[in-house]
Parts: structure tokens; C-alpha cells; sequence
């Protein structure tokens, strides 16, 4: 069985990246429209600035990094689900975050068990 | 400018996957071991069995899902300092968790910055 697990960077992010709820909420919300049950939440403050944001998941996890001098959102997800596609989430996340931004995705397939 | 973030399988592993605390000691010394700064943690529970253990660090994550059935553990380490290398991060996990086992890395660069 494989699971398919998504990072991505998002560019060019406009100041709601300094949003810790907005950040939150735009994960939680991407996560539940994909049918995924959120169980838990973490939040990191750097100084002088920059967010982690962990979403903890039935499915496992989103994380969120914010690297505000380049404008940057990183984006960790993985759903423990493989009928919950993790594109459609971070999908989401950027069509609420950074809409105008760039976005590079990258798609790693995981598998579950040593022997196929 | 780049950093690696790290996903890992490790497959076989023993029963040790079923105890958070040495989960959580094993991915903090490794994260210390590089220089890493530990600034949090948190711990999902799955029932009726599985674990996610995230580590927060001055330099982003490590989180460690495991899926028991299948004697496995799932690693996700991000150090947003390029000066430390996750790879040795992931070998001292194996080492303490599951010596024996087969493990899986993949190593995904990460662009910071949209203009190299």
C-alpha cells in the first residue's frame, strides 16, 4: 500500500502569513473538506518572527513554516488515508493563503509495508 | 539557498514503537546531537493503537508517526538551518528504534527562496 506524502513551498506569500489563526484555520478547514478528523493543535513562535503551526490529525499531521523575510510557507502533509488525496488539501491552503503566489508541490509516495 | 527535508520508512521495527517516551527521547537526543534546539512537544494517541510524536525545534520538526500493524515507523524532520544535517538525524533514530530494521529515506530539497 502506498500513501502519497506532500510538501510544498508557497512563494511570494502576502502578511496573512504572520497569521498564526489564519494559518490554523486555513489548514483545519482544508483538512476537514477532505474528510479528515483534526485532533489536536501546536503553535511555535520564533523571534523575532516565522510560525510552526502542527495540526495533529486521525490521519496524522499537517505542519505549517512560515519564513517571513522570503515570504515563504512550507506545507508537510500526511494523511494515513490513502482515500484522502493530500494534493486537494494543500490545494486549499494555498487558494486561502497565497493565492497570487507560486507554488512548487512535491509528491513523495510512501509505502506502508516492506513487502508489497 | 536550500535545506533537505527528510522522509523515512523504517519497516520491522520492535516493540519499542509502542512506547512514546523513548519515541520522543530518541527523536530529541538526535535533534540535540546536530545542534537542534527543542522548544516543544506534542502527542496524538491513535486508537486502538499507533502513535504520532511531534518534536518542535528553533529549526522547525521532527514528527513521528508509527503504524503499528505493520511494524512501522513513518519520520518527517525539517531543520531549517542548513548546517545541520537531518540525514545524520534519521541514522541516530534507526540506530535507537530499530537497529534491525530496513529502513527508506528520501531526501527532498527545498528552495527558500523563489529566485535562487
Amino acid at each position: 500500500m502506498l500513501m502519497t506524502h506532500i510538501l510544498a513551498e508557497l512563494y511570494e506569500c502576502p502578511d496573512v502569513i504572520h497569521d498564526a489563526q489564519a494559518l490554523a484555520e486555513a489548514a483545519k478547514s482544508a483538512a476537514q473538506s477532505v474528510g479528515a478528523t483534526i485532533v489536536g493543535e501546536y503553535e511555535v513562535r520564533y523571534v523575532p518572527h516565522g510560525l510552526t503551526i502542527a495540526i495533529f490529525l486521525g490521519e496524522s499531521h499537517i505542519v505549517l513554516t512560515t519564513w517571513p523575510e522570503y515570504r515563504l510557507l512550507l506545507v508537510d502533509i500526511l494523511l494515513c488515508n490513502p482515500q484522502m488525496d493530500p494534493r486537494k488539501v494543500v490545494d486549499q491552503i494555498q487558494a486561502q493563503i497565497c493565492p497570487d503566489g507560486q507554488m512548487a508541490v512535491h509528491e513523495m509516495p510512501r509505502r506502508i509495508a516492506a513487502q508489497p
